[in-house]
């Protein structure tokens, strides 16, 4: 029945959502895609969206989680650093972890869906 | 640092979502004020939307969670059956189950935000 749950997660810095599912879900497409703008255009988001959700990124957290190649901000390609990596790792075990604690309680709630 | 994580867990039903954070909060306010519409106005929203949501509820499980008083759909009041309390805690309980399992791993991301 996992599909008839979902947790989102987010992280919160002050005012800004550090890291949640959409920010964690780029990060995966810079990963994938090598570049802000394939992951945003993959995504289904604008250049400029999807850098202000690396930009809130990397500003909320210690280090920056994506770095970009030299070649203008169109220009080069990004990626994720190790840092950046480490923090996804980490959210993605938060998602599981979040998921397993709640996986045998659910059974008896959604059992009561009437659909 | 748990004041810097929002975890929120919603139960679908085919393409409705049965119960999340703002419907939870719905019922524990038709709970406290006796009222759909007293509710809805004590969450900022209006009476169509705070009735759609527990219309959407009542529909998605085997059994309404909220009846409403005699009186028509404006004038009487409103009360979450036992089902719907029943529902209501065990959701209440996934929530910090969540937050508990992952507590201890959390603490690790959050130090690494800047701010």
């Amino acid at each position: 029945m996992s599909d008839s749950v979902s947790i989102k997660i987010r992280l919160h810095n002050q005012d800004a959502v550090a890291l949640g599912p959409g920010k964690a879900d780029l990060l995966d497409a810079i990963v994938q895609h090598g570049s802000i703008s394939a992951a945003g255009r993959a995504m289904g988001m604008s250049y400029k969206r999807a850098w202000d959700l690396v930009n809130t990124m990397n500003l909320s957290f210690s280090k920056p989680l994506v770095v970009t190649a030299k070649g203008g901000s169109h220009g080069g390609g990004a990626e994720v650093t190790e840092f950046g990596q480490s923090i996804l790792t980490a959210y993605r075990d938060l998602e599981k972890k979040a998921y397993q604690s709640i996986a045998e309680d659910l059974e008896k709630i959604t059992q009561l869906l009437g659909g």
